[in-house]
């Protein structure tokens, strides 16, 4: 087997070529469901399903067999049943193919008999130099080939974060929250049982990976020899390691070997080594992708002093104690930045940080106040609440059974409320452009009904939330990582 | 002035009658923002705008002055600037005027000359009785009426709750995020700056109140004169009181003191006197609502034993993590449950608690699983993992463009996964039918896109979130809630 070192997992995940085993035109089946997966996805590379029952399946020409394929082949996806795959293996390798996902289950997870047949399979794959991912896996997803060979019929969104997950369930929904929330992948790997290719495997490749900018992980067990930690030590000074770990508690141990074969890690000495690592625990799967999402697009504060600015006292509150909680400093304002603040607020502002712009609903002096807090060198990171928020939407309701003169006057408030409706766009920008300018990071907060926080808003450089508890989270990780860059130099 | 004990609010929140006081015609004041919110509300009583420069708002005929009004007034409205409230106050007294809220800001959050000001207002509202909500109240909310007499143009849901909030911004966010995300509120006050009336007055309405089932608080300054601990114990015996509170660390207590004249309690104290007064602490806005919409709607655990039921290993475990780490305890099955599982699931399932599906997408099994689990008696509470999700949808895409049986076979395909779609209701009415006969909270969680967590599935008695450890941190209050129950009996 090659050293681990050298590997390259490029024609794993950008295949030339795939080789479907167990293709079916049955809709009830995974390998019709991945058929269907890659070709909605648009895959830029080769099909070739292999089925002797069919000539034909979803457009694609059917093979009887593997050695029928007339081109060289990069990936063999197998979803048959398990007690045929070592034969399949086998045939993979007479044909050279580099590569195998086994999505097929009923191997070690199952008991010592699934085991046995699993140990076969990789032993095969082992003689002919092939490398597997799986068996139990749901599949993989990469961005660069549009190749979406994953169990469930969900498009990711494309961005700079990859992904391996112990967890094919929760992997994949990971996948498809992102979809909804805005939060675009690389790459993705569901590890499945691990019976040749693990996590330490990819995240050694996601490491070297030029395209990937952020590296997720879900893990739940980790086998001693497997070198994650000093793998994933060199990997972080370069590139942030997120990982979500599983089977934290005793409980939670018991329940992860009772659905993978591994071993859950030891909970406390696995965290210190984590951090050790330089990675960056989460503890919830919101975190997660909360985490992922500022990573990929915003800069690293250079400390925890942070400037809040506000629509509303109480969210300034509220903000201010998950920062303290949360080992986030809230430093006073200095005279200088007070009276350029002065300028743009009314005389009875609060003259502290948070800066509340007590009820000021307009755009210009939110920018202007964001500008002086951004550019003052007393403050690492902004948070800046509401700047996302739109103007209530006021249109004339169809409730309402009234005379014309009330009808009139609700559509003069209606056209009033929308001349005054905040140009998310205007004011993102204008975000986006003090970020660059100052380097720091603005995370936005958008409370409420019009929330912004499920948009893409990386072109400006800018990440919303929709509540300041999230916001802060991703901001102590953020500062967690800079702390880790440091101790590095 | 009365006292307090044997004060009746339903005048305030349900009046027959309103007058506004300061009513615009003009949309950019809150004179006609108000009074447009409770036109569109359908507010079931009368309102009598004063404006003596107008004949007509909004259809509402105008009087020019208080004592013009040709009926007797429950409530006064008053938006009009700080400086003419006092004689306002005087001419709301003559007309004998039991209740007002003061909307006007720029009393004693301003500083000296507006405490000032206020002691004014508030002391000539003493010589006639008159009880004022505020000044700077962002108003208040009353399904029963549907008094809708908030600033912002929101329309809350009805439901059970009913919120005091001494941030304004804060609490009308609450409702305007509750109908969203389907959490609905019997009243709402905003109670300012609390120069009359305040929290603890609010309290014991709502303990009071038969229409009040759950009473939610954000709370950021106490006079320790207040009685709030005392008066809370009594009706925590009745109903849960879930607070949040603003100003928790020295930092975020001196950003309080700068937006209200109230000072933050201290934490510590603060916290322990919640917890004896059988009060619920939450220290996220996300877990505010959370909560609230659980204890409106489930009944509560007797214990802290938790069964979880999933579709997918990675999610069990997660959650039995987030339960363990939360005080709450996932026991092993016994024998006899394990074999009544066995039926309804593939051999090789794990035979634990997680139940986990395995994989199996069809309703039946997972219905009858629950249904094993949740007749446990060595359960208490049950997380239904993926209960709510529908089956993936698999429309014909149009960026697919690909010749006819390629079409053909993703439309069979699309109608096959259309009839395999999770009919929700039938799933949730299965679920409610589980809670009604054990009378055990069952807490669904639909993780991804197609999640069911912003519907109202009151009628079931079900309760949806997208994470499952927002799911597990509401059990937990809710377990905490129980104990402070049991412990006064």
């Amino acid at each position: 087997m090659k050293n681990a070192n050298d590997m390259n997992l490029d024609r794993l995940f950008n295949p030339n070529s795939i080789v479907m085993i167990g293709a079916s035109a049955n809709p009830r089946k995974w390998g019709f469901i991945i058929l269907l997966n890659i070709l909605k996805g648009n895959y830029i590379g080769k099909v070739y399903p292999v089925n002797p029952k069919e000539k034909s399946i979803l457009g694609y020409k059917c093979y009887p067999k593997v050695a029928d394929i007339p081109e060289t082949v990069d990936l063999a996806i197998i979803t048959t049943p398990a007690n045929v795959v070592p034969p399949l293996i086998d045939e993979c390798g007479e044909k050279g193919i580099p590569f195998g996902i086994v999505v097929t289950s009923d191997f070690s997870e199952t008991g010592p008999e699934g085991a046995a047949l699993e140990r076969d399979v990789v032993a095969r794959a082992e003689k002919y130099g092939i490398r597997l991912v799986g068996p139990n896996s749901m599949g993989i997803f990469s961005s660069m080939t549009k190749l979406h060979a994953q169990m469930p019929p969900l498009m990711p969104l494309n961005g700079d974060i990859s992904m391996f997950s112990q967890s094919g369930n929760l992997g994949v929904q990971m996948l498809g929250w992102g979809a909804e929330e805005g939060v675009g992948f690389e790459k993705f790997v569901s590890s499945g049982n691990e019976g040749d290719l693990n996590c330490v495997d990819y995240l050694r490749y996601f490491g070297q990976d030029k395209d990937t900018k952020v590296i997720l992980g879900y893990l739940e067990g980790i086998d001693p020899g497997m070198e994650l930690f000093p793998v994933a030590r060199k990997i972080s000074r370069k590139k942030p390691i997120i990982v979500f770990k599983g089977g934290r508690t005793d409980a939670g141990g018991r329940a992860a070997a009772t659905h993978t074969g591994a071993m859950a890690g030891k909970s406390r000495i696995f965290k210190s080594a984590l951090r050790q690592a330089g990675m960056l625990e989460v503890k919830t799967s919101q975190a997660l992708l909360d985490c992922a999402r500022a990573f990929a697009n915003c800069p690293l504060p250079k400390g925890n002093r942070i400037g809040i600015i506000t629509r509303g006292g109480g969210w300034g509150v509220i903000t201010v104690d998950a920062c303290e909680e949360n080992g986030l400093k809230i430093p006073p304002l200095p005279e200088k930045i007070i009276k350029k603040l002065d300028k743009h607020l009314p005389k009875y502002w609060s003259r502290g940080n948070p800066v509340d712009l007590v009820a000021t609903i307009a755009h210009d002096p939110y920018l202007d106040c964001l500008e002086v807090l951004a550019e003052w060198d007393g403050i690492d990171a902004v948070i800046a609440l509401g700047a996302g928020r739109r103007a209530p939407k006021y249109p004339y309701s169809k409730e309402v059974n009234s005379p014309k003169p009330v009808v009139d006057a609700i559509k003069m408030a209606s056209e009033y409320f929308k001349r005054r409706e905040i140009k998310p766009d205007w004011m993102l920008e204008g975000i986006g452009k003090l970020v660059k300018r100052t380097g720091k990071p603005i995370i936005v907060v958008s409370i409420g009904p019009e929330a912004l926080h499920r948009s893409n808003l990386y072109e400006f450089q800018v990440v919303s939330y929709p509540t300041p508890e999230r916001a802060v989270r991703v901001l102590w990780q953020m500062y967690k990582y800079r702390r880790f860059l440091d101790s590095q130099q």
